[in-house]
C-alpha cells in the first residue's frame, strides 16, 4: 500500500560524504575538543592535535574531489542544499581548528571544497557556506541524530532549542502575514493575533529553558568556534548566526516595530538575506512591501470605539509585548551570559572573531541594544522606535 | 514616524467598483432575497424582482466597461486578485438571480464582465471566476465589514467560521510541512505535530460552533445560491467550494492518509488546483512531491523501541485522529444537515445545480464518504485507506 | 578536465521505461500502422491487430506499475516532465489503437498509467497528459533520434519542422518582449524588431518547406491519430495541438494584433495554458499584463515626424506583415491541405475527433479564420481587428 | 479599439522625481562636466562648482523625502526597479562630483536616498544601487531619450552600443539554453547554434562600431566617473559594470568554455549575481545546473561519424569562435584603448577607483586576460581552458 519513495536521487558519492560527516567527522572534532580542553588555555588551538587535523582535511578532501567530478546533477533543492551544508560543515571545522584562517590567507586553501561550495551556492542562490538552516530546520535527522560538529551535549542542547525557537517564530510570522490581505478588522484577524502571541510566548519559554540548560563554557569554547567566518575561494563569508532566518524580521516589520524604510534597520536585514534559503529570501523580500499592523490601526483611529478595534488593538499590543519580551530576554540573558560574560575572561589576542558577523563586540552589542529597544518600543531619542505610537494606541482603547 | 503607504495603486475606477460591490450591490441582492423569501416556494427566482435585477445588471456593467477600458496595469497580485473577486461577485449574483443560467446559454450574456474576468484570470494564473479565497482569506475588511452578497446574518456566520477554519487548516499544513526537511526523529518534530493537532482541534471546535449557529434554511436558500457554477465567456466554471484551499489536501498527503499516487484522490485534487491562488497552487504542487509521515514512520519500524519513535508516533496518531474527527464532523454534520436534509424538502426541478461542483448529489455524497473514510483510516475494501498501516503503527508502540 | 555530470538522477526503472518507449513501443505502433494501411478503409482500427495491441498494453503497464511504486522522488523538473511525456505517449497510442476511447468509457481503463500521469501532472502544474512540448522542445534526442510513435518518415518530418518553427516563434517572442521595458523609441528597439521579423520570416520558410515535404495521407492517417483526446482517470483531456506553446500568443499580444481584453481571443488562450510547461505558462500570464506595441505607437502619434518613429513604426509594420503571412499560410495552406481536404474523403462516422480540441471541423475552421484575420489585421465587421489602427499608423509615416 | 493602459501605477511623486532625473539633473551634471573640462587637470573635481553641487544635492533630497514618506506600495517590479534606478542615478552623480566619497565616510551622507534605495533593493532582491540594467535594458526611453547623466554624446554612444550588444548576448544565451532539453543531436539544434553564432557575430560588429565611434577622453573623463562604487547606508557597493548581465556568463557555461565547478571562474560570477535583475539572477542560477555542450559532444564521441555530429560539432565550433572573437576584441581593443591607455596619462593620485570593481588595474587586467583565454580556449598552463578538448573535437570531425 505504501508509497515507497526510496531516495533514488542520492548518488553513492553524496551518501558516502553524508555518512562521513555524520560519524567519522564528529569523532575527529570531538577528539580535538578533548585535546583543547585538556590545556590550560582552552582557546589555544594552533599546534594541537596536528595529526588528527591532517586526517580530517585529507579524508574530507578525498570525498569532495569525487563529488566535484560528479557535478551538480539538478536533483532538486533539498539534495543540493544538504550537500552545501555538508561541505560547509567541513570547511567550518577546518576554520575552527585553525587549519584555515581568513585573515592569514587570501584564498581558502580548501580549493576543492571551495569550488564545490561555490558551484552549489551559485545554483541555489545562497551564500556558498553553511548557514543556520543547515544546522536547524534543514538538518535531517536519522534515528534521532542530526548533523553536529561534536558529540558534546551542549551542541545538541543549543541546536534543539534554537530550532524549536526558530520554528515558533515562523509560526508567528505565518500568522501575522495572513492578516494583511484580510485587514485587521476582519473577524478572523483575532485568531491570528492570538496564535502569533502564543507562538512568541513559546519562544520566550524555549529560550528560557535554553539559558537554564546550556553550559556557558561548553558553549563558548566548544560550540561557537564552529560558527566563525571563513573564506570560500577568495571571498570571506561571515559566520552563521542563530538569527539567520526570515521569520524574526518578518515579525518586526509586520508588527511595524521596525520599519523597512528606516536605513539602519534595513541595512541589518539586507546583510542577512543571502544567508537564508531561497524560500525565506522570498518571504523577506515580500515583507518589505507589505503595510504594517500598527500603521493600519492608527490610520483607522476614527473607529477606535468599535468592538473590533478595541479587541484587536488589545491583541496586537499583546503580540508586541510577547515579541519585546523574547527580544529582551535574548539580549539581556542569552547574549549577556553566553557571549559578553565569557569574553571578559580570556586574553584579548584570542578574542578576535568572537562574533559571527565580524564587528567588534561592543559595536555589535550597541546595535543589538538598538534592535531590542525597537522591539520593546522603548523611548529612545537616538533611534526611531514606535514608543509614542504605542502610547497613542493604548490611550485610544483605554476605558473612557 | 509612521510609514504612510496610501494605496496609490488603486485607480479611481477600481475604487468606484469596489465601493459599489461593498454597498449598493449588497442592498440590491438583499432586497431580492426578501422578495424570494416572501413567496411560498423560496426557490422560485425567475420572474421575481425584474426591475431590481435590471438595475443590478446595468449599474455593474457600466462600472466594468470603465475598468475594461483601463486595462490591467500590472499593479501587483493583490489588486488584480481583488478586482477579479469583485467582477466575480457581480457575475455570481447574476447567476443566483437567474439573470444568467449556464445551461440556457452557450456564452455568458455578461460580455464585458467576462472579458475583464478572463483578462485578470489569465494574467494571474487562476480560473477567471470568484473563488473561495475571495470570500475568505483575501476578503479585505473595512471597519469590520468584508464583502458579502447580502446583509443576511447567515452569510456572515458562514464566512466568519469558514475563514477561521481554513486558517486553522493552514496552520496545521504549515506545521506538518516543516517536518519533512528535518525528519520525524528530529527533536523539534514533536512541537510541530502538537501544533498541527491543536490547529485541527480548533477546526473541529469552529466547525461545531458553525453548525450550532448557522440557520439551515437561511443558508440553503439565501447563501448557497450565490456559489453556483456560471459561465465566463463560453466556458462554464463550477461553483465556489468552501474546500477550495490547499491546506486541507496538504494535511491529507503529508499525513499519508491520502496518497498522491492514488488516482481517485489525485483526480479530486487536480480538479481543484485552478481554483486556488497561485501561492496555494504552488504549495499543493509541492506536496505531491514530498514523502509522507506514515511511510516514513513505517520505514523506520526497526527503531520502534526508541523514545523518539514512541513519542512522535503517538503524536502523529493524535494528529490523524484530529484530522479524521474534523473530516467526519464535516461530512456527518455539516453536509448532512445543511445540504442533504434541506434538499429532500424541495421540488426536484429546483434541485439542479444543488452542488457547487456539478455532479448529482448522491454521487457527490459517495465521493465525500470515501474522502472521509480515507481521513479516518477506516477499514474499507473498495478504496485504499491506511487502516492496516495505522493498526501496525499502533501495535509497534503498544507497551510490551 | 571535463565536468562529467552522469544522469545519476534517472533511476533504473525510469530508464527502462524510456528505453521501451524509444524502441519496442515504436516497433509495435509501426506494425499496427502497417496493418491499418493494408486495409481498404485506413480509418478502420477496431478489431485489427488485437494481439499486438494486447502486447503493447501489457508491456507498458508492467513498466508503469514499477514506476508508480517508486513514486516521484523530487528530482527536478526535467526528469518528471520527460516521464510524464513517456506515460502520455503510451496512453495516446492506446487511444490511437482504439484500446481506449473516451466517449465509450467514464474512466480510463489504463488505471496505473492514469495514476502516475496525474501524480506527475499535479506535481508539475500541467495537464496530466503528453503535450506538444514533449514532442518538440523537450523531446530529448539520443544520437539523432528523439521519441516518436512510429518509424514513419512523415512523423519525423512533421516534428522536425514543428519544433524548428516553434523555436523561431520563441525567438520572435523573446525579442518583442524585451522592447517593453525600454520603450519603442529606444535606439535598441530597432534591432529587436528586425530580429523578430527575421524569426517570423523563418517560420514562414520552415512551414512552407513542411507543406512541400509532408505527405498528406501519411500525416492524416498515421500521424494525427496519435494526437487525439484521451481520458486520464475520469477526466478527458483534449489532444495535443502543434500550437501549444506560448510564443505564438505572446507575439499576438505584444504586437497588439490580438487583445488580452477581448473575450473571444482570451478564451482561446486561457484554454491552452494548462497544456504548456510551467515556464511557458508564466511567460503567457505575464504577456497579459504588458502594454502592446501598437497602442504604444499610437499614443505617441504626436512624434510621428521623428526619425525613431518612422523607422520603428516601419519595422513594426514589417513584423506584423511577417506574422500575418505566417498565420495566413498556416491557415490557408497547412490546415486546408492537411486537415480540411482529406477530411472530405472519408466516411463521416470516422470523422469524429478529427480536430484535436473537440469542436466540429467547420466551427473550428471559422474560429481559426478569425484568428488569421486578427493577425492579418484584415478588415472585419464581426470581430475586432486592428485594421483601422494599422491604416492610421501607415498614414502617420507616409511621406508628406 | 485600443487598450488604453494609462500608467495609473505611477504616483505623482514618482513621476516628479523621474521628470527631474530626466531633465534638470542632466543639466546640472552637464554644467559641472563643462567646469571640470575647462581645467588643466580634468580629474580635479573637488572644490569645483560647489554651488551647482549643492543645488543637485538639495533638489534631489527634497523629492526623495517625499517618496520615502509614500513608501513602496507594491505596484509591481517595473515601477520599483525604475525608481531604484533613479535614486541610484542621484547617488552615483553625488559620488562622481565628490559630494560623497566612500573611503572618506563610514556611512553615506545621503541618508534619505540610502533609506529609500535599501527599502527598494530589499523588496526587489537586488543590490540597493543603480546597476547596468537601469542604464540599458530597463532604461525606458521617452520620445527617443532615455535616462543619462549628461548630455554628452559619448554617454549616449556608449549606452546605445552597450545595450544593443547586451541584447545580442541575450539572444545567443536564449538560443544555446534551448538546446539542453532536446540534446545536441536533435535536428533543431543546428538552427539554435546558427542563431547563437549570428548573435555573437553581431556583438563583435557592434563592439567594433563602438570602438570606432567612442571618444576615448570623453568616455574616460565624463562617462566612466559616474559608474564608480558608492555607499548605500554604511555598505559600499562596487560600481556598475557593462558586463552586469547574465547572458555573457550563460554563454560561457553553456558552451562549456568556462566551468561552473572551477573556483576562479565561479567566484567572478557569484560576485556579479546581486547586481542583476531577479529574472537574470534566476537564469544564471539555472545555468550552473545544466550540462554544457562541449562535454555533451565529447561524451558522444563514438558517434563522431554521424552526420548530425559533424554538422553540429562544426556549428558548435563556430559559436565558440564567435564568442572568443568578441571576448578578445573586448579585452584587446575596448579595455586596452578606453581604460588602460588613458590611465597611463594621469597622475597616480587620481587613479584610485579606476576600475568599477575595486582591485588595482593590473590585477584586474590579469583576471580579464584569464577570462579572455578561457573564451578563446587558448593553451594555458596556469588556468584551466578547454584548449585540448577543442583540439580533440576538431580532430573527431576532420575529414578522414
Ligand atoms: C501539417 C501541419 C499543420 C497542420 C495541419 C496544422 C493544423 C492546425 C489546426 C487544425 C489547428 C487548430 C487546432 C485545434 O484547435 O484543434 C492548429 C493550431 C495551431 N497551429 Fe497548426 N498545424 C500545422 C503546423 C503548424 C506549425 C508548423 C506551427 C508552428 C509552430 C503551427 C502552429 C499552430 C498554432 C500556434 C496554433 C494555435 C491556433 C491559433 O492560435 O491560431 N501549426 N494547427
Ligand atoms: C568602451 C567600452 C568598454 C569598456 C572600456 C569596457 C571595459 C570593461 C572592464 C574594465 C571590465 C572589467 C570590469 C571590472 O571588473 O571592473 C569589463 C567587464 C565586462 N564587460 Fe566591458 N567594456 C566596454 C564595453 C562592453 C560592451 C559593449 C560589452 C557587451 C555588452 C561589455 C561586456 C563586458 C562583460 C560581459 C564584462 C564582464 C567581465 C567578464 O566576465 O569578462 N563591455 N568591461
Amino acid at each position: 500500500m505504501a508509497n515507497r519513495q526510496p531516495h533514488s536521487a542520492t548518488t553513492p558519492r553524496v551518501a558516502a560524504f553524508d555518512d562521513w560527516i555524520r560519524n567519522r567527522f564528529i569523532d575527529l572534532n570531538s577528539e580535538l575538543e578533548d585535546l583543547y580542553e585538556a590545556q590550560e588555555n582552552r582557546s589555544q588551538v594552533a599546534g594541537v592535535g596536528d595529526d588528527l587535523k591532517q586526517v580530517l582535511v585529507d579524508e574530507g578532501r578525498e570525498l569532495i574531489v569525487d563529488l566535484l567530478e560528479e557535478g551538480n546533477t539538478d536533483e532538486g533543492f533539498d539534495r543540493a542544499f544538504e550537500l552545501l551544508g555538508n561541505v560547509g560543515y567541513y570547511m567550518a571545522a577546518c576554520r575552527r581548528h585553525d587549519i584555515t584562517e581568513p585573515s592569514r590567507e587570501r584564498t581558502s586553501p580548501l580549493a576543492e571544497a571551495s569550488a564545490l561550495a561555490m558551484h552549489l551556492g551559485a545554483s541555489l542562490g545562497t551564500v556558498p557556506r553553511f548557514v543556520s538552516s543547515h544546522m536547524e530546520t534543514y538538518n535531517r535527522s536519522i534515528n534521532g541524530r542530526y548533523r553536529t560538529f561534536t558529540w558534546r551535549p551542549a551542541e545538541k542542547i543549543f541546536l534543539d532549542y534554537n530550532t524549536r525557537s526558530a520554528l515558533a517564530y515562523m509560526r508567528a510570522a505565518d500568522a501575522l502575514g495572513r492578516i494583511h490581505p484580510m485587514g485587521l478588522s476582519h473577524p478572523a484577524a483575532n485568531d491570528l493575533l492570538v496564535d502569533a502571541r502564543n507562538a512568541l510566548d513559546d519562544v520566550l519559554r524555549l529560550n528560557t529553558e535554553l539559558a537554564d540548560r546550556l553550559d556557558v563554557d561548553e558553549f563558548f569554547f566548544c560550540v561557537r568556534p564552529y560558527y566563525k567566518p571563513y573564506r570560500v575561494g577568495s571571498q570571506e563569508y561571515r559566520g552563521a548566526n542563530a538569527g539567520d532566518f526570515a521569520a524574526f524580521n518578518q515579525v518586526d516589520m509586520l508588527l511595524g516595530l521596525c520599519l523597512p524604510t528606516e536605513a539602519q534597520y534595513t541595512q541589518i536585514v539586507i546583510e542577512k538575506i543571502p544567508y537564508l534559503t531561497p524560500d525565506e529570501q522570498r518571504r523577506l523580500h515580500d515583507s518589505f512591501r507589505h503595510p504594517n499592523l500598527l500603521d493600519s490601526l492608527l490610520e483607522q483611529r476614527e473607529h477606535a470605539g468599535e468592538a473590533w478595534f478595541r479587541e484587536n488593538a488589545q491583541a496586537y499590543l499583546e503580540v508586541c509585548a510577547a515579541h519585546g519580551a523574547a527580544a529582551a530576554h535574548h539580549h539581556d540573558e542569552l547574549v549577556a551570559r553566553f557571549i559578553t560574560a565569557p569574553s571578559t575572561g580570556i586574553p584579548p589576542e584570542f578574542l578576535e572573531g568572537i562574533t559571527a558577523s565580524g564587528p567588534p563586540l561592543d559595536v555589535l552589542l550597541r546595535a543589538l541594544e538598538g534592535l531590542r529597544d525597537r522591539r520593546l518600543a522603548a523611548p529612545r531619542d537616538d533611534i526611531p522606535t514606535r514608543h509614542d505610537d504605542l502610547v497613542e494606541l493604548r490611550s485610544l482603547i483605554a476605558a473612557p
